[in-house]
């Protein structure tokens, strides 16, 4: 099943919102075997480029149509879709009722917009939405299947779920294309690719792989196309496996994995508790490890430490080292150390200090100079990190790097 | 001018990567006056879609493409912008010296694929690229300007900025857009939009207003289309003054301020210190004052007390507190903002525990329970979130509501 995703909307066109309803739709139907051959974005005042586009569908099998069918602004899409079916509208006293349950839990009345708002187009089936007032409609006519859905995410992303994935995996049982996604941390595209290449370079034909780099991580994504699917999971299977042979020190995870859970396993499986102290990362390394539901059973917390004087006060960091050193060195990440394990009554503890920019440094410690600490009472290792003059991205990259710093000190305990 | 953008990668159309390039692009593009017309995505194999979208440009005025020109991936961009304008390849000197001097930098030599990746349409203009090795290309034939550049964020960046902006402004001296976006924290779209509607019914023609709703926060952006710029201008500033007027409790700024930073200068107007003790936030809260360059000159740091031994040890909540009314309460956020007053030395400081989820509710105590108090040492205020079971958006509605409440109390103080 090939499929084309539009979307309509002119925040999207001016930048003042990022898109991230496509990539969203776009994982759930690689999930259900679909590929997407194609997304487009126009204004919400276009609605002949609507239409023009949905017979535009054409190679695609399906149209995936995400726009706003609120009741602020005017109903583009559905018009669109109506001309390009030549069909009238119905009044439709479900959508109506619907809608009136809605707004009297509320707490108020359906207005005279939301009245307009249940004319549909006579060839659609209606979806229910139970997260909003406008219903997706389904559109299955001269050979093409098209859906036309909200935009507002979770309205979207609950039609998809219950409606739409079902009717579609039915209405197009298909021939399976399937990933396989293995996560590495700590080295770069181009050296990994340099490891893999006499993998890369014989591949089967079915399997293709993808360098998908982001910060301090690079995610290698094998796909396979065919018709047999157990004959393409076994080569995905070994391919992954090479790969896997070949990146020990590096490879964290496979698929949906992330570093935070993985520590969290880790943690577990040793019975211990983990505790932070962050100076230039200001928060950023607990929110990371917090995101993980359940983290409160090997998570105690964390010191701020955002000034030098709690350092001292809270986590013992010495004058002497805070004169000698500076607040970003190596000496003081190892003092914090001891000061959060301590403080925190945990088993380990990840600290940093740096220079997080863009202002700040000196010559000696320039804008992105980064110290990380992990350690037990017993064992202390620390790590020099020399970044860029982006704030939010040290400060990003630096977190994902301590993350992957306490998961091999973990491993070798 | 009118702009299409075309992005290139099939990790976009697999929903492993969010597209924020076309968003950044789109903002750059339309502050110089253009009007992103469209927004398209295909395969990376889809050369023939590629070229015949470049015709495409059809009602466009420029074509701005982005996509893999790396030494890793085949060069399908180029090939097909090539066999659109039906011209050969010419070696490029120039491009093969660049990356020789950019390989050496990196301590590695250029590689036979970098020397295939020197053979550049004949009719292109070749754009620097100091962040990379790929250049730029600048085609300008058929009344109709194409440039197709890299889809690294940081190198499309340095190329839009320093060389494909400029170049558009000299090639397009155009009729102008203004945006004004007027920032608004603690009520939802609808609300807004009925306190509003007398304005909104009453716009000028030039002028249009449109909701933009995120976690916890609305923006609302009027645009302004016409000939005469100074006339939009005043157009524009009279709405925005009408809304302002309206709305002036929950507007926190214009245009791309953020709550963080409002919240930095009131601080230091007052010359005051802040500290902040969050639970279910897990350092959220501290991360996005973080984010702030400056922030250490009024805020301290934060006591990430995920456990309830620390928010007796170190926050000095006392034991009955916890026994009597549990960790989620409004008495345990009072004592909290005591004990950081005290432990970290400040003059105000936000504090915060709840119940993130999606586990660990109760019938008296819902996941989505959150406590909040903002406090110095003579007035605290407390305050009640009743949110959903989505963790991570729990925890990062409730950091932008517990900074809007810090901005309140800051200015009726």
């Amino acid at each position: 099943m090939k499929v084309q995703l539009l979307t309509i909307g002119d925040e999207l066109l001016i930048g003042q919102i990022v898109d991230t309803n496509s990539a969203w739709m776009a994982r759930q139907l690689n999930a259900i075997g679909a590929q997407v051959v194609g997304k487009e974005t126009v204004a919400d005042t276009a609605g002949e480029i609507v239409a023009e586009r949905q017979r535009g569908v054409g190679k695609a099998d399906v149209g995936l149509v995400t726009g706003w069918l609120g009741t602020i602004r005017d109903d583009v899409t559905k018009k669109a879709l109506a001309d390009f079916y030549e069909e009238g509208f119905v009044f439709s006293q479900e959508t109506f009722d619907h809608i009136t349950r809605f707004m009297t839990r509320l707490g108020r009345e359906p207005s005279d917009s939301h009245r307009t708002q249940c004319f549909m187009p006579q060839n659609a089936a209606l979806l229910h939405n139970r997260m909003g007032t406008a219903p997706g409609m389904w559109f299955d006519e001269k050979g093409k299947v098209v859906v036309s859905m909200p935009g507002v995410p979770y309205e979207m992303e609950y039609l998809m779920e219950v409606e739409v994935l079902p009717r579609l995996q039915k209405r197009f049982p298909g021939s399976p294309i399937i990933h396989h996604t293995i996560l590495t941390a700590g080295e770069g595209e181009s050296r990994i690719a340099e490891r893999i290449s006499e993998i890369e370079d014989n591949l089967p034909n079915e399997v293709k792989l993808a360098y998908l780099p982001g910060l301090g991580q690079v995610r290698l994504r094998l796909t396979a196309r065919g018709e047999n699917e157990g004959h393409l999971r076994r080569l995905l299977d070994q391919e992954a496996r090479k790969i896997q042979e070949t990146l020990p020190d590096i490879i964290y995870g496979q698929g949906e994995e992330t570093l935070e859970q993985v520590i969290g396993v880790l943690l577990q499986q040793r019975n211990w508790l983990l505790s932070t102290a962050e100076s230039c990362t200001g928060g950023y390394l607990a929110h990371r490890i917090t995101t993980i539901a359940g983290s409160s059973a090997y998570y105690k917390g964390s010191v701020v430490a955002y000034s030098n004087e709690l350092k001292t006060k809270l986590l013992e960091v010495s004058k002497e080292t805070l004169d000698e050193f500076g607040a970003v060195s190596e000496e003081t990440v190892r003092e914090m150390v001891a000061g959060a394990l301590k403080l925190l009554g945990t088993d380990v503890a990840v600290t940093i200090s740096g220079i997080a920019g863009p202002d700040g440094g000196t010559p000696e410690k320039p804008v992105g100079t980064i110290w990380v600490a992990v350690g037990t009472k017993e064992n202390v290792q620390t790590y020099h990190l020399q970044l860029g003059k982006d704030r939010l991205k040290n400060i990003q990259y630096t977190a994902i790097a301590a993350l992957n710093f306490l998961r091999k000190f973990l491993l070798e305990e």
